[in-house]
């Protein structure tokens, strides 16, 4: 499944191919996330041109709407959204806590009202793999308790713990329905919030049940930067070299750059597409806000040097003009530049391991990017 | 500028090249609506995937925003959109009726109010003609009167009147404005509401003035379109053969077809979009409303056997599913589709005035897609 390459000589950055059912993967890879089976304002066609090699999706909002008996009339996930490439899907069990009304957790599972029209629905960790199952993905997720920021110590150990007994509970119930050419890979999701003592028990309980893969949740949910990434150099020691490690909802370019150079594999975020639809756009010297009436008369691309159709095609002060005035194609065009971004920031990640030279790689992205996480700003 | 290759035997359907500076275009053809630099959710690549042959623009939109100063430091409407082939401006007359606030025509020319800010502007004849010199597009329109639906007859005799005034100072002040190698072709808008000896009172007078082309004015502004028809019936004759001629704002598919077989060139509307945003889809057995629940389940393509992008890639199914929750790929994919349909459209309406076979293309197209213009129908 996950075939380890090498390790950057000076830094935790590692290069793998992760295979999967719909083909492999070259790590460190970032997942465009398609939260209800399309990226928002792009297409399929988009994510092939950026050369996306996978995306992320929903099973809260797809278990919704369109519901599971549409996707299972399908085939499942690939073939409702035509998407022949790997797809992982998270357990909803985020969005439970972040969007849903009135969630209940219970032993059992948890209960909650939709947010969408406050129909009521009750989430086990069995109903989230056969959902999961039904969607056919080639990563999935379990059900998990995702503490919030801030929060006091003794909901963070509870989180940990309903943690642990979902992880048993999936891991039993998946191993029981899986098929035999096992298509789909499992992931184990960490908890702990804030807490050294509980992410070390949360690390130790999930890698004993014993998953494909493993995942650093509950992170980037409000917590101080410096306390992600503390976070972070807690957990990876203790995870195993030889499975890939996912960093859930990281983060912004810089972010990436640093986790990446910590050991960590896989990521996603909505950023790219979310802050293209408000106006912003990324760059290797940073982000900025493309709206602003400072571009009107710029004549230059989002970023000089970028290879993405929208950089070879159209204008600053072109894209500011529709994007000033809410034009749709505004938000598709700085939406597809930041994606672009995002996946060719990936390319290079994996060359700079590549070629042994992350920790430079590393130093002199942050520096132009303006970073603080960079060193020159400590 | 305007080769006439052919009459169809049995109606008034021509073929013909009208040249520009921007390279040939092959009539009948239909331009989309790009109001402000931009088709909505659709990008220039979209334009081209779908081989349109032009685009419109909109003089009034352009002017207030992104201002003529940004259009004149990119050097035109063509350079600032990064868009090569030809281009069509319209007067801003339309707008300043329909949209702007607190107009005032006086003899020099209206006032105005912008509906976006309250901002007042002036708008002369040959005001407008400095900025469509500016803009730089192929085909530009006068600045003219429309009168309302309904109107009384006073008030469209008075349109017409202004408009052939204005007309006269347009074609003058064009006349001294141009450069040497013309560039830029002058229409005549013909106006006169919905009574027979206005249009032909605005037929002669704007032919006596003489222009590169002709449009008819002042219809789709909400009249019945038996009127509509009746109004070209009247006008068409008074035309010069081997001149272009646009029915203005036209129209629906089937609305497209009869007035080509009445003896039109030029058509625009921003139905394919505007309706596309509201998840209503054109296919050649009528138009459809994608975003209801009996597609949900859909795998087949909008329109079997269309060849466009979307048809090719996306199930109904799953354009429906996200048409239901508004995400912005479905606006974009069913404005692709709808684009391509009125495209492909008058490539089938070109191919049957080639082969002398309009009446019967006519006709079955107007049967297949359930027309009220259709002789079943009557």
């Amino acid at each position: 499944m996950f075939e380890l390459h090498k390790t950057d000589k000076n830094t935790k950055a590692r290069r793998a191919t992760l295979s999967t059912a719909h083909g492999p993967i070259q790590t460190p890879f970032f997942m465009p996330v398609g939260t209800t089976a399309t990226l928002k304002s792009l297409t399929f066609e988009d994510l092939n041109d950026c050369q996306a090699q996978i995306v992320l999706s929903n099973t809260y909002h797809l278990y919704l709407r369109p519901g599971m008996e549409v996707i299972e009339s399908f085939g499942g996930l690939h073939g409702f959204m035509n998407w022949d490439k790997p797809i992982l899907t998270d357990s909803g069990g985020y969005q439970v806590f972040s969007l849903a009304k009135l969630r209940k957790i219970k032993e059992e599972g948890v209960e909650f009202q939709s947010h969408l029209d406050g129909s009521r629905h009750f989430f086990t960790p069995e109903k989230v793999m056969d959902i999961e199952m039904t969607l056919g993905s080639d990563m999935i997720m379990p059900l998990d308790v995702c503490a919030p920021y801030p929060c006091e110590k003794k909901e963070a150990k509870e989180s940990v713990e309903r943690t642990t007994q979902w992880a048993r509970r999936t891991k039993d119930y998946f191993l029981k329905k899986q098929t035999e050419d096992k298509k789909q890979y499992l992931f184990g999701i960490i908890q702990g919030a804030i807490f050294k003592d509980l992410r070390e028990q949360s690390a130790r309980e999930i890698l004993d049940i014993g998953f494909d893969a493993y995942a650093i949740g509950g992170v980037s949910v409000g917590e101080p930067v410096k306390d992600m990434f503390e976070t972070l150099a807690w957990v990876e020691p203790l995870l195993p070299v030889k499975q890939p490690r996912y960093f859930m909802g990281i983060g912004l370019p810089d972010q990436i750059v640093k986790a990446v150079g910590m050991g960590i594999d896989m990521f996603d975020t909505c950023i790219p597409t979310r802050y293209g639809r408000h106006g912003t756009a990324f760059t290797h010297q940073g982000r900025f806000i493309l709206r602003n009436a400072e571009h009107r008369f710029d004549q230059g691309p989002i970023e000089k040097g970028c290879e993405c159709l929208v950089c070879q095609r159209y204008s600053r002060g072109y894209i500011r003009h529709l994007a000033s005035i809410n034009e749709l194609t505004a938000l598709r065009l700085i939406s597809y530049h930041n994606l672009h971004f995002y996946i060719q920031l990936m390319k290079e990640i994996r060359s700079a391991v590549d070629n042994d030279n992350y920790a430079n790689f590393q130093k002199e992205f942050l520096s132009n990017y303006g970073s603080e996480l960079s060193e020159n700003n400590k």
